[in-house]
């Protein structure tokens, strides 16, 4: 039975405190393994990967080699049911213009003492898309990272995507031909991440690493952040839908059901005033999970972390929501707008009764790369942003330095950086 | 010495790889150390603090208490000579007016199909902010750090600052107070990183760390990101300097000191087309050192990771700039805006004569928090950006769920995620 819980209750705070606190990550400790395989990628390049890939991936790469080649990736478009590659065709090109609008703009300009100032935006030269191997290789994951970064301008996208016993998902491929993705190379794990963040004889190193993975992945990522970038360590999914009585149950349960089924550590909490909409859609929660395909799954996720809390009025859900902070938040209300106002962290809102989040994961055209397990208090989805960065410039003139110069020279003086002060007054003759 | 490269030499290619590579940070494995120091302030809170402040820093806190109060600020800002103090208000003023127009805008809007879709921006509820004790202990740093947090609209800036000894630097005090820091808290190190992070019985947890320290800080940082978020590692600082003949090279010299006083670690790098000028400069660098008050740790700086890079063709100093990828780089040309358009990888660009790099530390307006260690290749300087977050927004009618669900239902089918599928079929009645 998933945990409930009524503001009304004596214990609510306490009981609220600790529904934020459950742990759903399981934190293997890879990471004397993970730097192992790191230490031999960078030792040994190409061969480190044909043995890594061998002995993980149980896939000799000797004969078909380290780099999926053209031909591969257009029969694996070949393959794809007409339907299915237009709905990919329709999602990329729904991502590639909403993202198109999150291009930030040059701000270059010169102040009333003449001093000129600025930002100048670029598009990072090469980033490494990471694709999970076997059941967790989405196709739509890989539009989701890989359109971005083509639209921030980034010359070079290189993907890697493990072929465990030798299987690749040919919709997978597609996909990354669609994004635009120039290389693709069949090798995952923390070995994979090691040939991007340092590059081997086949492989030119990359500045920046996207894209979700295992535990060797995340443990991997943050062992060469620094090196290179990596973008957030990405939890075990979750969805909150916040929905007063006047709901159909049925479509409230499918949408928790289809956060379940992602992972037996996500999380689907529903917050309602209606204690009989609560009733009724756990009920129906219960009816629809045998109907599903990962029912196991799903039952598991839904027994161990799902949620309903029931509160007195729906005001109560807008600060329960901000410390839920969920990656995905569902405003089943007649009249959203009013009540999403008030939300303050959430890595996406989805209004209204027909916008279930899998839309959003697939064609809304917004990044389904969402902050999850609270930390939208401070982070944000991927976003064009994630792909470029920012040259701050300067520029004064014999006058500005006249007008801006003395004030510098106190300062560094305070600070006791003699050699800032002698740069700036030897350039005024004092 | 500092190193000497001709780009004419039959090694050249060689020997500049390796300068990018050569190592500056000393990592000292400290990561036992600070894990133990957090478990500690997560078990014992406020008592850990205490104990920890004994043992680090030397000072007793029961008497005056864990938190700096407003009567100590006030008192520090009067300590501090009105040139001074003026010169610190002008900075912050500065920085306020240029982060101000970072401010991102938020963007929903209605597509042709109907579906509202789009970002909002919101700022981060807490921020911490860590200030270094001792000689490292900059007022400058904490305007560039407090300054765009509350121009973010940041509702609690939250510093921590160690006093070794029980000293702290009244300009710290001052610096915090101007840019609106709404607690100051006298603790340091990992045990500060810590309470930021976890909270204790007197200080409330942030969502958010930002600020440079040292090997312990940079660990706990890292030890606490996924929890909160973090700011970049800082590294030690850089600048790459390119010039051609037309140069005095006294300025230049005055320039490549500025960066090497900071940290034994620090490194200047000259670029120039005039060996004539290269000569000069590195005469007047050895003639310069005995006049800093820091002259040990300018000329250790220098000796070590200086160098000078002599090209034939100014233009062959644009690829070598996008490699080094410098925190800052000054172009000390007369026309400097044509070189400077070409470079792609660098924090802080400084254009011509009269920008010294140290009024971009001070007083400039823009940030002086900037990517070190070549990460100017993936990441940007500090800014407004990084105290807001972004949500999503996705809002479909019915007819805007009839026109994009079929194919996200296809997608999920394609993904083996019947819920997905489900959650929009439900509501298609399929």
């Amino acid at each position: 039975m998933p945990i409930r819980l009524t503001s009304r209750d004596a214990d609510f705070a306490q009981r609220f405190a600790a529904l934020l606190e459950t742990k759903r990550e399981v934190s293997e400790d890879v990471d004397r393994a993970v730097a192992e395989i790191i230490a031999d990628v960078r030792a040994r390049g190409d061969a480190a990967l044909y043995d890594l890939t061998l002995r993980f991936d149980r896939v000799d790469l000797t004969g078909v080699g380290l780099q999926v080649s053209a031909s591969e990736i257009a029969a694996a478009r070949g393959e794809i049911d007409a339907p299915t590659l237009a709905a990919l065709e329709l999602a990329a090109e729904r991502i590639r213009s909403h993202h198109a609008r999150q291009m930030p703009k040059d701000d270059v300009y010169t102040d009333a003492l003449g001093v000129t100032l600025g930002s100048r935006w670029s598009a990072i030269e090469a980033v490494g898309l990471y694709v999970p191997g076997g059941t967790a290789s989405y196709p739509s994951s890989v539009l989701m990272n890989a359109v971005p970064a083509k639209v921030a301008g980034v010359d070079r996208v290189v993907m890697v995507v493990p072929t465990p016993d030798g299987r690749l998902n040919p919709l997978v491929l597609a996909a990354a031909d669609l994004a635009g993705v120039d290389e693709v190379w069949r090798i995952g794990g923390a070995q994979a991440v090691a040939a991007l963040a340092y590059g081997t004889e086949s492989i030119a190193p990359v500045a920046k690493i996207v894209g979700p993975g295992n535990a060797y992945v995340a443990a991997a990522k943050r062992r060469v952040f620094g090196k290179v970038g990596i973008d957030m360590i990405a939890g075990p999914s979750e969805v909150l839908i916040v929905a007063d009585g006047n709901n159909d149950p049925e479509w409230l349960a499918a949408d928790l059901l289809a956060q379940a089924e992602h992972d037996a550590a996500a999380q689907s909490i529903l917050i309602t005033d209606s204690p009989e909409l609560a009733d009724r859609v756990a009920a129906a929660v219960e009816a629809q999970i045998p109907m599903l395909g990962r029912a196991a799954t799903a039952r598991a996720s839904w027994q161990d972390y799902g949620a309903i809390i029931v509160v007195d009025r729906l005001e109560q859900a807008v600060p329960l929501a901000d410390r839920i902070a969920a990656e995905h938040l569902e405003v089943a209300l007649d009249d959203p707008e009013p009540f999403a106002a008030q939300i303050r962290n959430a890595g996406a809102i989805f209004l209204g009764h027909h916008t279930p989040e899998a839309i959003g994961d697939y064609v809304g055209g917004s990044n389904h790369v969402l902050p999850t397990a609270r930390s939208a208090r401070f982070s944000s989805g991927l976003s064009v942003l994630d792909f470029v960065k920012r040259t701050s410039i300067l520029r004064l003139d014999a006058d500005g330095l006249r007008a801006l110069g003395p004030a510098a020279m106190l300062l560094a003086d305070a600070e006791g950086l003699d050699a800032h002060r002698r740069s700036v007054g030897i350039r005024l003759n004092r």
